[in-house]
């Protein structure tokens, strides 16, 4: 059998410990698949005397993390340290920069740096892989990147962030609302004590952004996510979208729009209602699941587990199984060189169902106020619930018909300022199905 | 750029033609993610006067399917002919055997000589690949080649065949029986005009065996595949199993069975009962599914077209880009000459919840006699109903209890020529969730 494939392992905290686990335990069949032994040889992290319910005893231990990137018992550096700059990034650096083999779970420093590493990566002929990066343990990379190869990619859309789905399916199940839920995720650890990153959506736009950029060999642009998260979802709106036929999850989606000609990006990440026959409504729990349209593939599903130590590690030991075999391209699929830099599309024109639900005063006149409003933007209701919440006050729920997003706009700005209204409206969009 | 990677493609049918519209078609993106074009250079079937819809004057036409094996101006034999022997077997030898690559779509060759085409394949150092063979469209060879290699994988099981799954849906949605919807869905080109392959699970039988062997590295053992169809299932299961909360699927199921020390194979495909929460109760129409349960990544789920000349297409190409960008290991992700020849396991010891619905005489003692039989097998009733549907006949349907395997076949060992059964019992395992 040929030489082991050498790991030099940068973060020994969940995902670190979880690879550990696994190539100790799957050594063996791993070898097998491989063609070669993958070994782990130096292992870093802040503190040496932390007890990481791992033995660390056969690995040398580094005490500056930088050393990694030219020691010369490692042909690959894993980097599960975390955060999109700082240590994580400089090794990035220091590691492609050396011509060596880089993995890494970390999507915000790919979602903010990929574009360079990528360039770096190609240029000195070093592998980049990050399948654990976006969606855990699913193997969704390589499903684009591979599986779908040989298809244009027209859109890629899906559940990118286990916490979201796991408060969103608990609040359905309890009909609690979203404080509640998010304090009881966190007492059990399936949410972080800051849990900013993912609730607010930006975890899963350094997903989407990572996403997008395979599928449509675009540039990565973090940036051009339109996100929004799921802070403001109250247990009624989800007692409505379930009358209605619909569950809600965070969903984010990139498109490339040919509106106005020339094609751009789309990139949104927003609380959509999913049609119950939708797969993505009977996704729950803290599992991601990604669709991916092909031209010729049709609608192609990955569904799994979205964090946690065992899948995340599956995603990164399946990386270095490719570098093991040396299956391993250009990072982005295409040569970074070449990917293209489109175009920030705008949202105006884009044609949903949309989903209004409103806090208003309970009097005669306001239910006519916000039709009027409607009216003159063109937009009509599908479907609508009205029903009083508490004294002088009633919510009203609605789905739209078919309409350009200009027209819930033009709604929503004819309405600012009204005394009716008790707070900010909540606008989501419908799933096409 | 590169040398482009030739193509001689064999069979012009539904399949073949997809892939000229799809290397058409997508060309150039093809090109760039493959590092080099991908063309097709020859081609051959039967009739060379057929119309296909497709312009193949670009392409030699070749008489002698033979000769592609070793034509000067081909790199790539494309098997897209048929038939587990015949001429595609004998294309296949050849090609391989003169150490040139073959992609195939051919579940059939590769269920039967799988093992001898790969062992020929290995010591010529001739790729060969089949990523169509399985589940049309999705990636799911690569999903468990690739994205799963770091896992020891426990179980695969899913949804495999889309003109039986088209079928029962159609049935659930209209209440009608099989015969009818069966000529339904040949009038309108979901089923064959020989359906057996299809309705009897011969074909999802083929694509299990091939799952099995690469998920578990065992030699693939086809006629080692229990296999029962779905033409008994009658549209009172249907409506049976959904008052009890399931939907009635084909499962193809694979596992590696530890009982009795070591580990031995257990295939079989079978008409299952589905939990209504389980993501593949939600696969409906034509659509296929597969399901992967690592020991790392948990349960992964692929899901998509599961046949059509565009999807069928999409994967066959995704086969051709990896060749050209020489990603291509062994063709059962191990040596094939490591592959493991595994015992048969048993079923006897299997613990299920089991569906059983007889037809019986319509008069006092039946039940008694039934429940006697049971109670004797250590059999015991979850849910019962029974009902009158016709004249002297009463049906009845049930699920049990968690219990072996065995416990079923002496109940209907004790029951077997008993005046009381009309007919055969149905008996339908509860697929876990
Ligand atoms: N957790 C998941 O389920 C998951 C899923 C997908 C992707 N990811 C990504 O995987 C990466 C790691 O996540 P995680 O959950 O494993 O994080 P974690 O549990 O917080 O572990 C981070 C590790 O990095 C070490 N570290 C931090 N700063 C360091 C520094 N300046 N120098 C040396 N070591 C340093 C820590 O050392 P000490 O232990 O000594 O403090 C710790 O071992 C992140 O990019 C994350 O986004 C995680
Ligand atoms: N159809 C699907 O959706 C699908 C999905 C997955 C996998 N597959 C597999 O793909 C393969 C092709 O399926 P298909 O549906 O494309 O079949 P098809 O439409 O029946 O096409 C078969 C082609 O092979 C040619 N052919 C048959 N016998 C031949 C011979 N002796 N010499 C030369 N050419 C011969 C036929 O030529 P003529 O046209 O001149 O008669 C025809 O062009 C099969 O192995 C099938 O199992 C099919």
């Amino acid at each position: 059998m040929a030489n082991a494939l050498r790991i030099g392992l940068a973060g020994l905290g969940t995902v670190g410990t979880g690879v550990i686990q696994l190539i100790e335990e799957n050594s063996a069949l791993i070898a097998r698949r491989a063609g070669r032994p993958i070994i782990i040889t130096a292992v870093t992290a802040r503190d040496r005397t932390k007890d990481r319910g791992v033995d660390l005893t056969p690995y040398r231990w580094v005490d500056d993390m930088g050393e990694l990137a030219t020691a010369a018992d490692v042909d690959v550096v894993v980097e599960l340290v975390g955060g999109s700059d700082g240590p994580a990034l400089t090794l990035a650096r220091e590691t492609i920069g050396a011509g060596r083999a880089l993995v890494t779970a970390n999507k915000a420093m790919i979602a903010h740096h990929g574009a360079e590493l990528g360039a770096l990566a190609d240029a000195k002929g070093a592998p980049l892989k990050f399948e654990a990066a976006v969606a855990g343990g699913i193997p969704v990379i390589q499903g684009l990147r591979d599986g779908a190869a040989a298809n244009r990619i027209d859109r890629v859309y899906g559940i990118l962030n286990g916490t979201c789905n796991f408060i969103l399916s608990a609040m359905e199940r309890d009909g609690r609302d979203f404080t509640d839920v998010l304090a009881d995720a966190q007492a059990k650890g399936f949410a972080e004590a800051d849990p900013s990153f993912d609730i607010d959506g930006v975890d899963a736009a350094h997903k989407l952004s990572i996403l997008a950029s395979l599928s449509f060999g675009a540039e990565i642009d973090f940036a051009g996510v339109d996100i929004r998260g799921i802070r403001k979802i109250i247990a009624a709106d989800i007692a409505q979208a379930q009358a209605l036929g619909y569950r809600i999850r965070l969903i984010g989606l990139a498109e490339v729009d040919g509106e106005n000609g020339g094609a751009s990006l789309f990139q949104r990440v927003q609380p959509c209602l999913v049609p119950l026959d939708h797969p993505l409504a009977n996704v729950t729990g803290a599992t991601n699941a990604v669709v991916a349209e092909g031209n010729f593939s049709g609608r192609l599903l990955f569904q799994g587990a979205g964090a946690g130590d065992r899948p995340t590690a599956s995603a990164v030991v399946a990386d270095l199984v490719d570098i093991a075999r040396k299956e391993t391209g250009p990072a982005f699929s295409i040569p970074t060189t070449e990917l293209e830099k489109l175009p920030r599309a705008t949202a105006a024109h884009r044609i949903n169902k949309t989903y209004l639900r409103m806090l208003v005063a309970d009097r005669p006149g306001v239910l006519a106020e916000i039709a009027a409003a409607m009216r003159d933007a063109g937009l009509s209701i599908e479907s609508l619930i009205q029903r009083e919440v508490a004294d002088g006050s009633a919510l009203i729920a609605m789905v739209t018909h078919e309409a350009r997003e200009q027209a819930v706009s033009d709604t929503l700005a004819a309405l600012a300022g009204s005394d009716s209204l008790q707070g900010e409206p909540m606008v989501m969009h419908i799933l096409a199905n």
